[in-house]
């Protein structure tokens, strides 16, 4: 063991300035960076709460929600998924989730984990469910709790999701939604749909940095869990002790990420000013102008046109191109980040964010040139 | 629900300049707020992940461990807290917390919430606990995991930890130590003293801001853990997976908070750089500087000189003197942050934090001489 330690060894970092095209963390305003550099407050400071009070107040309007509970988890997007899960699900309840991709596995997963009695239903990688296939499921075995992904990070793909809703109602169950690469950036009204439970991450269309889990329970979701016979097998995200900390009690459960929340209220901030509708319909414009240019290139999408999510792309790799030296290059010539394929399309897809800050003209333009010299030059 | 949204109630924050003296967080170095200035990259970027190395090499030297897994967990303390349990603690699993606060409780609560046989010694809050106490209970029922908090955040008591380790180990069972309060700011040597498993948070003596959970498992634990016959409850805080992150693999688990992971970095070298020794050395001096001063102003500390924290100071608070009207004049007047009791030491106590950044003398000398003219003038 060391007792002193050469400090030559550890410089300070000096990153370098990243064109953040994956599918997550996607770049932060410098607005951002500027509130993070504001001091740090006690966790309980009446200047924190109010803080707090606002940011609920902004989540609401991200998420188009009148929910009582819209917070964010003290984690990044896969907490505050576990945290959907955890606060829902009890040993032996039976738990329908719909899989369509890498993230709808770990809602699975996690759905297991928590005891749930868990069916899954399957489609392919890149493609939807349509509400009779839920339909089919929840007849052939009804269920407490439906989980499925809105946007799903691993694909491209965007789940319709207005029908899945009433049927899962009908069916007397509540719906679980994955909004970690949709929320601020892929129209999404939780309300208008009946989303019970929606949840995301802080570094996606939010463009924030991660650290933090955007989270929304609606009454119907909070009723489910206040019948709850035994508590939530994790404490850090037992709901029913985070919401009593954000709520007007303010009783202290953990001592939340002060600085996170900061950036977290600027990017909020930042959304509303922007306006949600616009910020849907930047990321819309900025996507086709995008796949225009991949057209240009003889580049095909996995995703067809009508479920292609404006948020993140998904480019079939073409025969001969070599996946890694393409991404190395663009990562060490350009500084430009995009992300290869999980799962079952490792090597076959890249993934394109185009998020919040990250949707810009100029990095579209720059990304498909560089792609157009590394692919035919 | 607002379609649109009024712009102007949601002003860019201004946050005072606290000067943070209560029990985390704690005052973070103009260094470690300029480190967070630094733009995202991807957290699988090659920058990012030489990051990463160099933080795991820092955690080491800062818990004084030769210990293979030693990272940050993406949550706060009571993250870190809870995946110390959740890794550890199995359903029936016999279970002995020993519980002389706060933490102490919680931490049984968390070993009960996974399923673990939980039997619990204690002691008066504030009391700390003899090596004798706990040879006992394991004799009277064995247990496979004891956990214990070295530096007790509601109270100021510092647990001996040497004993009771080998009482432990001599019973064939792991030892948890919690050391929020403790890491980086009062001596605490995990390997020499063989704690098994130790955690933390950045926000106390590490000075970073909060939002990560440092963690070490040493070998034995981790073997504890290999042993499991069900997965962990958590996903998030399965450190099957988080290490399989953190170690050479890389493999995706979850997206790290860049940003944090920045702070803690630099807040890591700040500590390397002062060297571990000196540091306990000026959190002592500052601490019996402090102690010299309450003395003057007739002030007692709840905790004997013997087993007082030299990060944290609890004053008891004198017959007469209005808690919360003392702690919100040095708030509203002087922008000094202090913090009440908790649980039975509710309106009993101060808590005073002399912790990292926060532990300088212009801190001590100030507040003094507020805690005199609000209790004397």
């Amino acid at each position: 063991m060391k007792d002193m330690i050469d400090i030559q060894q550890f410089p300070a970092s000096h990153l370098p300035a990243r064109i953040l095209m994956g599918p997550g963390p996607s770049m932060v305003d410098p607005r951002v960076y500027q509130a993070m550099a504001a001091p740090l407050v006690g966790h309980l400071d009446p200047e924190f709460v109010r803080l707090m009070d606002r940011t609920q107040e902004l989540l609401r309007y991200a998420f188009r929600t009148e929910n009582k509970l819209a917070i964010p988890i003290s984690g990044t997007g896969s907490a505050s998924m576990e945290a959907s899960i955890a606060n829902t699900v009890e040993p032996g309840m039976p738990i329908l989730i719909c899989i369509n991709g890498y993230f709808g596995e770990r809602l699975a997963e996690m759905a297991r984990r928590y005891g749930g009695d868990v069916t899954v239903i399957n489609r392919p990688w890149g493609e939807v469910f349509t509400s009779k296939e839920v339909e089919e499921a929840l007849k052939a075995k009804p269920a407490k709790v439906v989980g499925i992904v809105h946007a799903e990070t691993s694909t491209g793909a965007e789940q319709p999701l207005a029908e899945i809703a009433k049927i899962v109602h009908n069916h007397g169950a509540i719906l679980i939604v994955d909004a970690v690469t949709s929320l601020t950036g892929v129209p999404l009204k939780i309300d208008e749909l009946g989303v019970d439970i929606c949840y995301s991450g802080t570094q996606k269309c939010i463009s924030a940095p991660p650290g933090l889990g955007p989270i929304t329970f609606n009454e119907r979701a909070l009723e489910h869990m206040r019948r709850r016979t035994k508590p939530v097998a994790s404490w850090y995200l037992d709901l029913s002790l985070v919401q009593a900390y954000w709520g007007p009690n303010r009783s202290y459960h953990h001592t939340a990420p002060i600085t996170m929340n900061y950036a977290l209220y600027e990017a909020l901030r930042i959304v509303a000013e922007e306006g949600i509708e616009n910020r849907w319909a930047r990321h819309r414009a900025n996507s086709e102008m995008f796949w225009e240019g991949l057209e240009d290139l003889n580049l095909k999408c996995l995703i067809p046109r009508e479920n292609r999510l404006t948020s993140l792309t998904t480019i079939v790799i073409p025969e001969g191109v070599d996946d890694a030296a393409v991404r190395k290059a663009l990562l060490d010539d350009y500084n430009i980040e995009i992300s290869g394929g999980l799962g079952v399309l490792k090597g076959k897809i890249w993934r394109v964010g185009l998020m919040g800050y990250s949707s810009r003209k100029e990095n579209i333009l720059l990304l498909l040139a560089a792609l157009n010299k590394l692919i035919y030059k």
